[in-house]
């Protein structure tokens, strides 16, 4: 029956990338080692080794899924509009970054602040970590072209550059939710959209 | 001489700084002891331990020196201001940082990378960073409380949440500087102006 085999192995998968979730979160990456992922997991360290040989690999795996929820959530969003407003698209990522940091067994935003760490030390994760917020800037670099097309932005701006700042007004929460915890996604998104409207119409003084 | 003295231990103290400046940016703080820092200050333990006594003290001094100096170049803008524009305001930080990003022995910034991911996980250092970044966001809130009443944001929107926004620009600048690297400040600062100043007047199509 290869498509229980499958499902099996994609179960046994998720269980070694939970395990070094709690592990990275709660320790950070160097002082975490392949046998507390092991220790973790409840699986043999054959059973770990089989899916992933290193750190490296393990880091990968969770930037993928992590990435791939938040990006597929984006996406549909993005297929809707027909005229993006960048205040909607930064509120929108910023509602997947709260969700995505809702998720079982333990917040992966915090995993994100540990690879930004170890990506400054370490190539391989330096590699995965461009990888991905470039993935992710490309997609708020959409939304700013077709917001630049319908009129939402001055054509002449580049889109590349803005969409530097879009995602940076979505990592800034993600970090100051860890950090301060203080401005819920929805008060954040208020503000986004306050701030993105640009100076109020003058009224007579 | 108590002058000379004073300026002695002040050169001291910033060597010890500097030394874990570049210790912490290269190896991160779980990987980097004290042992280490003395090494790369070329002092003695018993020189070193007379100013800091741990890691955590080390932290907060560097928190404490790179803090400092962003914080009065701010509150000098902010000074000179009659009814500051909050992209100004961003701008203006967003270059704080690239200068001090050029400071020596070792780009400071990568050590705020590595400050967020140990205070997720160091209580000292949580607070360390919770009181820093507390402050530059009040000092983020002045200008935006300012610009409120100058009707260049509106008044009923609540400036906390406001300066939130404006944080992340800043730090989202920050990270993505070490991270992508491909946006430089001038540029990164021409498009959070054009993104704050909303929507262009509609042109007839």
């Amino acid at each position: 029956m290869p498509r229980v085999s499958a499902e099996h192995l994609t179960a046994r998968r998720d269980q070694i990338i939970d395990a070094a979730i709690v592990r990275f979160a709660a320790n950070g990456f160097q002082a975490t080692g392949m046998a507390d992922v092991i220790a973790e997991s409840g699986l043999s360290a054959g059973a770990v080794y089989r899916y992933f040989t290193s750190k490296d690999d393990l880091i990968r795996a969770i930037v993928d899924r992590v990435l791939g929820r938040a990006v597929a959530g984006f996406d549909r969003w993005l297929a809707e509009q027909d005229d993006p407003d960048p205040a909607e698209a930064v509120a929108t990522a910023v509602d997947l970054v709260a969700d995505v940091a809702g998720r079982a067994p333990v917040d992966p935003t915090r995993v994100a602040v540990q690879a930004w760490a170890e990506a400054l030390r370490n190539p391989a994760v330096y590699d995965v970590v461009q990888g991905a917020y470039g993935t992710i800037r490309s997609y708020l670099r959409e939304a700013a072209v077709r917001a630049q097309a319908a009129g939402r932005l001055p054509r002449d701006a580049d889109p590349h550059e803005l969409s530097a700042a879009m995602l940076s007004l979505v990592l800034g929460f993600l970090l100051q939710r860890l950090l301060l915890g203080d401005v819920p996604a929805p008060d954040y998104g208020a503000a986004v959209r306050v701030l993105l409207a640009g100076p109020p119409p003058a009224t007579a003084s």
